[in-house]
């Protein structure tokens, strides 16, 4: 929505110009509508609600954000929420009811129809993340004895209610799918033409239990606008629509953006989540690291002598650790990053290390001659000592890249998430050895 | 494609059983097609893709890998490469020459149509990532005063070389864009309906300068599946569709973990790029932060004294130095990852050092308090020791978080990109940052 109608709105609203809003409003998509009642109060949003013309309010309803929705299912009579509920999407309504407190749900079931009841029931028991709970049922299913112009027919008769119709689903009397035909096929070919002669035999398709990632992926191969979902014996069950799929593409990305900064994964919004659930997701990773690292303190325990003698060389601690783990996160994101999108196996293992190899190598000597030069002839620093740093970094910088490249490899070979092998993980691993390799160096070089 | 018909599909490539091979091929999609021509060598993969029925030729040598197209451009004679540009969308011929090295390119140019040709020149010419770049110009586009019949008689017509037919265009003698109509209402309405009855007028688009980030975001937003591409003075110019945008969508996710690990972001694939392009996107952030952790050291070295007498002090630095890192980077990650996806704004600020000043001193007095038993009761350090880090946590955690928090929002008011401000900028940040506060505390402690 332009700025400029969204003024008009917000004018309208705050000079109770009901009669302008309401036309407004009714040619706007309801995700705008959506938020701008979010932002109002529930009792003015209601208000707003109401003026929609019926078949439009559903779709806004199920646009708003869970606050409002329960605030609204507070205010409003059963004579109400019953057109609500005949006018959403079934998977808009498990949505609901997977999100809205225990009275309110209770109120859903209430008024929900049987059928619709026991739908709701069988989609509640899909695992979290399935394939099974983001599909919807209300898709196109066609005969392949059907001409073109029966298709249509049928569509044109039932096409109102479904999730798309651009996809339609060629299934026998025992529901088995057994092909699809686009809504393009349908409107290129004449009208006497049988389904049987332009149907996709040979089509793609997810099971119930089969993870949202997996869905995405496909949905990404192959730009797919809508997916069917089967059970074990290939009956249809429900498809899934790519709308649904960018937000699941977007919600995963996230998580593993949240995994790689050492955090438990949450789906909910930052500024909706609580301080004591943000605390919560945090503190886990944190202490762990922290207990970690305390054995890297050990490691200098041990080496109080050579530092009494030589106060010089705790002061290059922090950039060997900093840079050698900086290095590591670098090839563990790109290769964690690689195994999400596809684009690298576990079988590219040796290819992996043999690449990282090389960078590090490279970047290593670059780093290493740089800060020889620097602590030799900028810093002043005895020779042994700029020499002991360099030739350290060239160390580090190695096995940062070699442990980042293959961690992730690993974790996922172990059937864990590549996501938790990055930066704060390989850091703290490579930080106990790079003061190791430090201290060695510098004791052979200095004695 | 499930994995039996692939073994059949190598099986029948070993054998040469080329009829068999033939008829499976033509009925599978272009996507899994093109995998399998990707694996084999030029020579084979010709070989293959010369038996495939005409209509498919042309998609799945889109959707090659650019290896494998310029590999088979070296190969084919003009005669088969006119048939296959005659095929191929416009957008796929604009993504060709894009990619193809020089003399290629010549030849792709010397054989497409004039109009062709003046297209691709035009497309060329807008900036890369922007919607001009993305979109297609193959769209239906039909007039308000035409009725439903003549609509669909009109995409029967000409809906064949239309990378979508389900959401159509209407415009008027001068291209403005008018509005929409779906091929769903035009399916959905009786023949005699007239458009201008039917169709949306106040439908969303994108401009040709628009950035593919903001592009995605209004298709995640809405849940479309194709948006019109206009100019600056809202003439249709062109549409994207959904599936080149789960591609961008995942590119941008990629640049963003790039970015966040102290990377030049790149689009190319981790296995394809050379070993000198990786090196050279990671030693740029590797020296700055290196050189940067050498100023900690200097903080280090002025106090010499002090760790000369209390060697044991140096056994905390790498844990505290760590701790605050990995503090500062759940923070700044969370408020990055929000930006990227509009959850979070920039007015948001005030909220955000409020939560994170809450979280930061529950979690920091947690950290605190168990370091402090571990250093004193199981370590057995001195009391003072072993207070001054609890103390330095504590405050280090809460500068660090708040530090996280505000920078992400710092770099968007600035026009940068809030992902610079990830955890290897965090980290060094507050590495010194917290050993002035530890040596202070110490020495306060101690002396």
């Amino acid at each position: 929505m332009n700025t400029e109608k969204l003024e008009k709105i917000q004018e309208f609203i705050e000079n109770k110009h009901y009669v302008a809003l309401m036309s407004l409003l009714s040619q706007s998509n309801e995700v705008d509508i959506a938020e701008i009642l979010d932002e109002e109060t529930p009792a003015n949003a209601l208000l707003l609600f109401r003026m929609l013309p019926k078949d439009l309010a559903a779709d806004v309803f199920a646009q708003l954000s869970s606050e409002q929705q329960s605030a609204f299912l507070n205010l409003i009579t059963d004579k109400e929420l019953v057109p609500i509920l005949d006018d959403l999407a079934i998977d808009d309504i498990v949505d609901l009811v997977e999100e809205m407190p225990a009275n309110a749900v209770k109120r859903i079931l209430a008024h929900a129809s049987e059928t619709d009841r026991t739908i709701i029931n069988q989609f509640l028991r899909y695992p979290q993340d399935s394939a099974g709970s983001l599909m919807t049922i209300e898709y196109v299913n066609l005969k392949k004895t059907m001409t073109v112009a029966q298709a249509l027919q049928q569509i044109k008769a039932t096409g109102l209610k479904k999730e798309t119709i651009y996809t339609c689903y060629v299934i026998d009397e025992n529901r088995f799918l057994q092909g699809i035909v686009s809504l393009r096929s349908l409107v290129l070919n004449e009208s006497d033409t049988l389904i049987q002669d332009i149907y996709e035999e040979d089509c793609i398709y997810v099971h119930t239990n089969d993870d949202q990632e997996t869905v995405a992926s496909v949905f990404k191969k192959y730009g797919f606008l809508a997916l069917p979902v089967v059970d074990t014996e290939t009956r249809l069950i429900g498809i899934i629509t790519v709308d649904d799929i960018m937000d699941v593409m977007q919600q995963e990305a996230t998580e593993d953006f949240q995994i790689m900064a050492a955090m438990q994964p949450s789906e909910e919004a930052y500024l909706d989540t609580g301080v004591f659930a943000l605390a919560k997701h945090r503190i886990g990773w944190l202490l762990l690291l922290m207990v970690s690292e305390t054995f890297t303190g050990n490691i200098i325990d041990r080496y109080t002598d050579l530092l009494a003698t030589m106060t010089v060389l705790t002061t290059f601690i922090p950039m060997l650790m900093d840079t050698g783990g900086n290095s590591g996160s670098q090839s563990s994101t790109l290769i964690i990053r690689g195994l999400a999108t596809g684009e690298i196996q576990q079988k590219d293992w040796l290819k992996i290390l043999w690449k990282e190899l090389r960078i590090a190598m490279m970047v290593g000597i670059i780093l290493g001659a740089i800060i020889f030069a620097k602590s030799y002839y900028i810093s002043r620093k005895p020779l042994a000592v700029s020499a002991s740093v360099g030739l350290t970094l060239i160390i580090t910088v190695t096995i940062s890249k070699l442990t980042g490249g293959i961690l992730p490899i690993i974790a996922k070979r172990l059937k864990m998430d590549p996501a938790i092998m990055a930066g704060p993980l390989i850091t703290t691993i490579v930080d106990a050895l790079s003061l190791v390799v430090f201290f060695n160096i510098s004791q052979w070089m200095l004695f």
